[in-house]
């Protein structure tokens, strides 16, 4: 069972979750995307839109880690940053061994701290990333994550040429990146603030179809709303929207059920960025967008715009991620869930 | 060009580095490693030795699983600590999507951050680790990383069955794993403490030779060196030993020339963990071990044990990483390197 202790006034943490003495502010962001994400109902609201998904490159990792490389110049260059200033990155992506991070970002020679969350390592990065900067350790760092849809096929399926066919479960992995400087100070573009966290563990409720993830990651989810909840005295009220990652259409009615049975009724403030960044009828997408970039662009591009605008107030972030792998999946593995919520509110 | 302004007294930055105001005690670690380690000149010093290399279980993947699942439960144990109070697991391997970890802490349900850095991986975790609790966001934490040579040989190289040769340069990877016990407050059975880090970048010098990942990873070690002096104001006699990962013995002679370039002789008191934990002579391993555990169990069972019996009384210890996959590789990347500083001192 969870605790039931709020975090209390001086105190900076509860079971799972930290409260920031001081809000980390979120000074500029940028989102990279392939040519679909840019034809769905986010397009416009996009920094860059690639015309083709290699983006110049010769494969599909090299298009991913210019993603990456990308995204941390167009976040830089917004807040006039030179590398030399940023203190950290904290990066990662889906690929074995994270290739499209150390590809990507190595020309920047900022030290780096890899990261591993699968699709939630956006949420994973702001929440090392915020510490770091509440702790002391740094006044500017840079979290930087990506997916692609052709390499993800590849990592974790089968290669695109093989033409398999998904079924209506399955997610579509969004081919984007998205950047996020996170400062002490707050910046004059400053675009919202993170004022506390919420670290998930890893849930496995057995399942172990790897076309239905949206499934596999709701318990992690909704482990994490709820803790959150409880940690910082709140009820789904409180926040404008509560926003996971990538569980899709079938992982929303999954988790919105989940805390249903928690006594907490998510249904009216529940948003999911895999259910946002494609359009449904026209784009063949099936369940949803999917990946660590998933979440990430979304967040820069759509999510920050409505705390800018003060349309919203309070956001808890929560970016999903299914852990396996091929290797775990052909093994006869199941796809165990993790999720890290961030509370990102309006400055 | 590296700065040269060394952390002066109440600030916490250099360049690069973090001087902790208050050390990041090391309360318990454990480490378990594999037969062939426990044949090795460290063998009596583990915690466990396996009888074989799949200790138990059906799959070299399940097995390296067990070792981090065992290594936690060894640690915890001589801490007597339970899980709920430990706030925060800092975990990562070598395999794709880090699946060792998934599988082998999911059962402690703790908070995870998932890390890759490749063998430098067990330096990133305890940098992150220390700043966790350095900086008021947990009172304890844990640390654990691991390898193993027979998943490892899969994942990136060939399959065992092929019988593949290896060239002299090549390094054989440890199967182990250790897991480390950080806290803020100073335990009853306290090895050593933290005090400081120095975060790497990545650093590549054009070397595509997965078989003499030692000088791919020598450059990355060099930085992270030179730039702990500069910050901490510091010789190289300043430190006991200055204990690299795995460079091995090829990538050694690498590391030393490229100090002595810089102005620094290191030639007397560096060590390398890979050069510590085998017998070139008797075990045919060519140019040493490799691995995010040879370094970690190296740490837990002889270098915490110098520092302990203060016969040492600080070490810069410095996990080294070659960044490549066999996606990577297979498509004709170069192979950079990248390692994290950690500086223990004896209590």
């Amino acid at each position: 069972m969870a605790s039931r202790e709020t975090i209390q006034e001086g105190k900076r943490r509860g079971k799972q979750s930290v409260a920031y003495e001081n809000p980390v502010y979120i000074n500029a962001s940028a989102s990279i995307v392939g040519k679909k994400e840019g034809e769905g109902p986010l397009g416009a609201l996009f920094d860059m839109v690639g015309e083709d998904d290699l983006f110049g490159c010769n494969t599909w990792e090299e298009a991913e880690s210019s993603l990456q490389k990308d995204a941390v110049y167009l976040a830089m260059g917004k807040e006039g940053l030179e590398n030399k200033e940023v203190q950290y990155l904290f990066a990662g992506d889906l690929l074995g061994q994270s290739i499209a991070t150390s590809f990507g970002i190595m020309t920047y020679e900022i030290p780096l701290f890899g990261l591993y969350g699968a699709c939630s390592t956006c949420g994973e990065s702001l929440s090392l990333g915020s510490m770091a900067v509440d702790g002391g350790f740094a006044q500017t760092v840079i979290c930087v994550t990506s997916s692609h849809f052709a390499s993800a096929e590849k990592e974790f399926r089968n290669p695109l040429e093989y033409g398999s066919q998904r079924p209506l479960s399955a997610s579509w992995t969004v081919t984007g990146s998205a950047a996020f400087v996170l400062g002490k100070e707050r910046g004059a573009h400053v675009r919202a603030a993170i004022t506390g966290i919420t670290t998930g563990k890893i849930v496995d409720y057995g399942l172990k179809d790897s076309m239905n993830m949206g499934c596999c990651m709701a318990p992690a989810a909704c482990n994490v709303i709820y803790q959150n909840l409880i940690d910082f005295g709140r009820q789904p009220a409180d926040y404008d929207k509560i926003i996971t990652g990538d569980l899709g259409s079938i992982g929303q009615r999954a988790l919105i059920d989940l805390m249903a049975e928690k006594g907490y009724d998510i249904s009216d403030n529940h948003m999911d960025c895999g259910m946002q960044i494609y359009d449904p009828g026209s784009q063949d997408t099936h369940a949803g967008g999917s990946g660590c970039g998933c979440a990430a662009v979304t967040l820069s591009a759509y999510i920050l715009k409505q705390l800018e605008e003060k349309k919203w107030k309070r956001v808890l972030f929560i970016p999903t991620g299914a852990l396996l792998s091929k290797t775990s999946f052909n093994e006869g593995k199941t796809v165990p869930g993790i999720a890290h919520g961030v509370v990102i509110e309006s400055v």
